[in-house]
């Protein structure tokens, strides 16, 4: 056993001076040769680690350079430096892996996201994306724990799919067949019979369907797990490869599904709140700092944990699509030709630019958008009685956009048969989720929660690159 | 708002006679035109709805057949049927959703696990699929829980990745090439510049690579996503595409290794036995009449939940594969030729027949062995100072086989690069992963849990296409 020390993190709160410690983890700064900053990723506080002039050989003290990794044994004495009140007085200090500092990419000053986005494999090693994946880790924990406590079953959806019917996106192929060789059917076209799955496979672009099938039975399930876009989209909001969280229930119909998300966006919130105090401090001086370069009027009003402060404690405002394009339509933002997108009338798909108008300017809080027209929505979308709209619902979240998709579903056989017609969906494809409105059909309803734009909106990050450990993206396939 | 119901399992187990309450689900089956054995997901055990003779419509009395969907309000009564305690007397009765009983693939009957395989969008709906998805969705709550009580961070490595260093298996390509009009270099070979990476792409097979870029600075990480292997196994233990948990540790060496994984796996069982008392006694139950059809030498010596706590009860046994290969040469079960792939001598990898040879009749528990010939594990397992083996180790369960895969990992840079060289993996392609040598390197080990083979091992399941919602085998991918 190797493995006997006490985490920095732990030891900041709870150790006391006098006790013999040994920590393990890697030099962040090492001053005045004496004064090193040890990190081992717990948190972002170093612990000072005292390596008392005169005591070590200057061959050792030569090698304790920025990203070194040490072995330290000492006593813990309290602190008078700022900023701590613990600090480790070392009697051994062991270097367990060079760094050459003329090498090593991370030096102990500022880097760019940019440079440390071409660095990915290192950047977790720098405090920004310390705070960033410590606080992503906490929310997908909170996601089970949400669920677990509500009883809902965790499903794991296929990722591979031959089911192409939803339309959300476009699909990466998944094959084994040899491209430089592709086995043909007598007529010239590509026999997928050959292929590993005997047709055409796909990544999936959403767990829905197969959650349905669950919902069916246990009532209450959510997914959680990669989804995938073959966009050619190159913005700070997309990622080819993304986690999705889709939960599907039984029984609920609207407005019981905007009660679930708003409650579980909060929860997500509260429990980040509550468990990463320290990650989420640094993180808003870090984006208040980053602000700074900013012109006044495209600075954040809130601060970071301001606004997470705000909305847990306000209701999500809720309106419907015909409301919003009234809001829109009339607003001087229009009326002045400020769109890229004129708002003329009703039917249109709602823009970015006029999502964030909604949540920004006008209501300046989360906003749920209810009862789109059903041209501009997914088949499985329940009907309503005006014939004109479906029950779906959106949540669009300041400096973020849509976090949310979702909608009550089409539970009536002959209604969902009928849509499926009028937009070419081929019913003997989608045999298996039709059964689930054949036999013991209930109203139910569910929605996306797009992950790392949750970890977005939380971490005031800008770049969805920035929250995901190895990003997707078009020619991007690093590490 | 629609859902206002109790869930049946709180029903019955704080419901308290005089409550009305409104109750949805399906119908498992109605008895003598008057009762309703009700079930919504929650438990195996349906609660028991009193349509009172006389009270309702003959029209709604027919519409009550299995599958059919209802909302119930009634008053809750204490029962005096057998096996249970609570019923609920009902008020009204509406029928959400018909389930024509000629076309209704699920009969009140038993169904042979084949037949529910194709019926895999229902078979949610059985006590067996019940008790199994609740099972996994309790184990793969403790996998997080778990690791969140001791401060490690979830990592979500990626999916699609570039780099296919790791010899795990065969890979599926992931490509949005157009197969019919594929983009061609000037030499003829394909252009992946074309494709959405800018390069050849493949689904991964395991996250440890990212993962280790992870630990080296946060200490401690773990995975938990879907791996994919290619390879045309049509068994009983092989999926194309399964879950796995993947911890990797900073300063663990491979005796912290092994208490970890030990730890982890008796977490996940007590775990279940904790949460999922009813689901387990079911699944026993199941597993015992299965068994009855089996010749005596052929059946489980311990029941299913003795087979669990006994691998609560006792340590695993530890030993090397020097040691294990003796045992195997030395055994009757050798000299009498038993074994289809006899054992003669040190140096060749275990086959499965082995493996349970070690774990059912010899040691009779779970198994951990350690330091594998280098030969026949991957380049980046740490070299042993014999200059012969590896710090590897693979955990066998019993029924199960191969469950973990592990090993303390190569921090040497040098040795690993040496080794790298001898199996003929390109370095450059592994800069990344090799830059964690270089600065900072500590010593680490971690560990893979195929996911689906304990859920095989905890519920008792003999075929790992029944312990995933939507199996994905060779030339299988429905649903």
């Amino acid at each position: 056993m190797f493995n006997k020390r006490t985490k920095i993190k732990q030891l900041l709160a709870t150790g006391e001076a006098g006790q013999t410690v040994t920590v393990m983890g890697w030099v962040r700064t090492f001053r005045n040769n004496q004064f090193i900053a040890l990190n081992d990723g717990s948190t972002n506080n170093n612990l000072q680690v005292v390596a008392t002039l005169g005591s070590f050989d200057d061959a050792l003290l030569k090698r304790l350079t920025t990203g070194a990794s040490v072995k330290v044994t000492g006593e813990i004495v309290a602190s008078v430096g700022k900023g701590q009140t613990l600090e480790v007085k070392a009697n051994t200090i062991e270097i367990l892996g060079d760094s050459d500092a003329e090498k090593y990419p991370l030096q102990p000053k500022k880097h760019s996201l940019e440079f440390l986005r071409e660095k990915a494999h290192l950047r977790f090693r720098t405090n920004t994306f310390g705070s960033v994946f410590r606080v992503r880790h906490s929310l997908a924990f909170a996601v089970h724990e949400f669920f677990n406590r509500k009883g809902f079953v965790y499903l794991h959806t296929p990722v591979i799919t031959a089911s192409d019917a939803e339309g959300a996106g476009e699909m990466f192929r998944v094959t084994t067949l040899p491209l430089e060789n592709l086995p043909k059917t007598e007529d010239g076209a590509i026999d997928f019979k050959e292929d590993f799955f005997g047709k055409s496979a796909n990544l999936t672009v959403s767990g829905q369907l197969e959650g349905e099938l669950g919902a069916m039975a246990f009532s209450d399930i959510y997914t959680f797990g990669p989804t995938f876009r073959a966009e050619n989209s190159n913005t700070t909001r997309h990622l080819a490869e993304f986690w999705m969280i889709e939960p599907e229930v039984a029984f609920n119909d609207l407005e019981d599904n905007m009660n679930l998300a708003e409650e579980f966006i909060k929860y997500l919130i509260q429990y980040v709140m509550d468990h990463n105090r320290e990650d989420l401090s640094f993180l808003a001086q870090r984006l208040a700092e980053e602000e700074k370069q900013l012109p006044q009027d495209k600075r954040s009003e809130l601060g970071l944990i301001e606004k997470l402060e705000f909305v847990l404690n306000n209701d999500f405002e809720r309106l419907t699509y015909t409301e919003a394009i009234e809001i829109l339509k009339e607003s001087n933002h229009n009326k002045k030709k400020k769109f890229q997108y004129p708002v003329e009338g009703w039917g249109v798909d709602l823009q970015s630019e006029h999502e964030r108008y909604l949540v920004e300017k006008h209501f300046k809080k989360p906003v749920i958008l209810t009862n789109y027209p059903k041209e501009i929505k997914a088949f499985y979308m329940r009907q309503n009685d005006d014939g004109k709209t479906v029950a779906a619902m959106d949540i669009l979240a300041p400096g973020i956009g849509e976090i949310v998709g979702g909608s009550q579903r089409e539970e009536r056989l002959d209604k969902l048969e009928q849509r499926m017609k009028e937009m070419h969906i081929p019913a003997e494809e989608l045999s298996w989720y039709l059964d689930t409105r054949r036999f013991g059909t209930v109203p139910h309803a569910g929605f996306g929660l797009g992950f790392e734009r949750m970890v977005l909106f939380v971490t005031g990050m800008t770049n969805i690159r920035d929250v995901i450990a190895f990003a997707r993206t078009p020619n991007n396939c690093e590490f």
